[in-house]
C-alpha cells in the first residue's frame, strides 16, 4: 500500500532516492539527511501505517525483528558508545512524516544530544489512578 | 532467565512492587516512578538483554506486536496528542538499567519535552562513506 504524497512512500517505491544502508520486503533502512549525529538512520516499514498503534500486530512483529540487526550494523558501522531508537507519534511528539518510523541515533559519551530528562514524582495517590486509566483501555 | 542484581529482572520477578499496566508471558508494562510526563511508561521484555542489537530476533519479534498495542493502551488512557517510544541503549544514549527496555511518553503540544534536535547536514561525499561502513556490517 502506497499514498499518494506520502514522501517515504515515494522512498520506499523509488521515485525520491536516499542512502540506503538496508532493503528487505518488509523494511527499507537509510540515512536521513538531517542528522542529528553522523550514521543517523531511518527505518521506515514499507507498508504506510500513520502511528504505532495503528500498524497491525503482525507487521510490527516483522519490523521489530529486523531492528536489533539494523541497529547492530549502525552501531558497529559508526563504533559508537551507545544509541537511542526513537519513534515519534504525533506531531505534539515530533513525528514529521506521518508514515511510521524508528530513528536510530548513533551516541556517543558527552556528545550532548538529549541531554535533557525532566523527570519529577508523582503526587501521592496519582500512580495508581493513571495506571487505572491506561489498564481500561486494553 | 533472571539476573542477579538486575532492577529490571527483580521486577519481573516481583521482588521490587511496579504499578503495572500489561503484563503476559513476553513482556512487562509499567508506569516509570521517575516520569517525565504522567502515563510514562516502560515496556521490559521479561527476558534479560541488555541492548536492542544483543535481542534475539525472535524476541524481539514477539516484543514489537505487544508495542503498539501497549502504546494505543497508554495514548488512549492518557488522552494525549502523541507519544514517543524511546529505547536507550547504553549509558552514552541514556540508558540507567542494562536491561533492555522501551519508554512510552506520553506528549501533548507545547509540553516542551525532547524540544532540542540539533539536525545538520553532512559535508558533500560524506553520507556515501557513512553508508558504505554500515552497509558492511549486516
Amino acid at each position: 500500500m502506497s499514498v499518494k504524497d506520502c514522501v517515504f512512500c515515494k522512498i520506499v517505491t523509488g521515485q525520491i532516492p536516499v542512502t540506503k544502508v538496508f532493503e528487505d520486503d518488509v523494511v527499507l533502512a537509510f540515512l536521513d539527511i538531517g542528522p542529528i549525529s553522523d550514521g543517523h538512520t531511518l527505518v521506515v516499514p514499507k507498508q504506510h501505517f500513520e502511528k504505532l498503534h495503528d500498524c497491525d500486530a503482525g507487521l510490527l512483529s516483522q519490523v521489530g525483528s529486523r531492528l536489533g540487526k539494523i541497529a547492530g550494523a549502525v552501531a558497529a558501522g559508526m563504533s559508537c558508545d551507545g544509541y537511542n531508537v526513537l519513534c515519534n507519534n504525533g506531531r505534539a511528539a515530533g513525528q514529521l512524516v506521518e508514515h511510521l518510523h524508528f530513528h536510530i541515533i548513533p551516541r556517543n559519551l558527552g556528545d550532548g544530544i538529549f541531554e535533557r530528562w525532566p523527570a519529577y514524582k508523582y503526587k501521592q495517590g496519582l500512580i495508581e489512578t493513571i495506571a487505572a486509566k491506561i489498564r481500561k483501555k486494553f
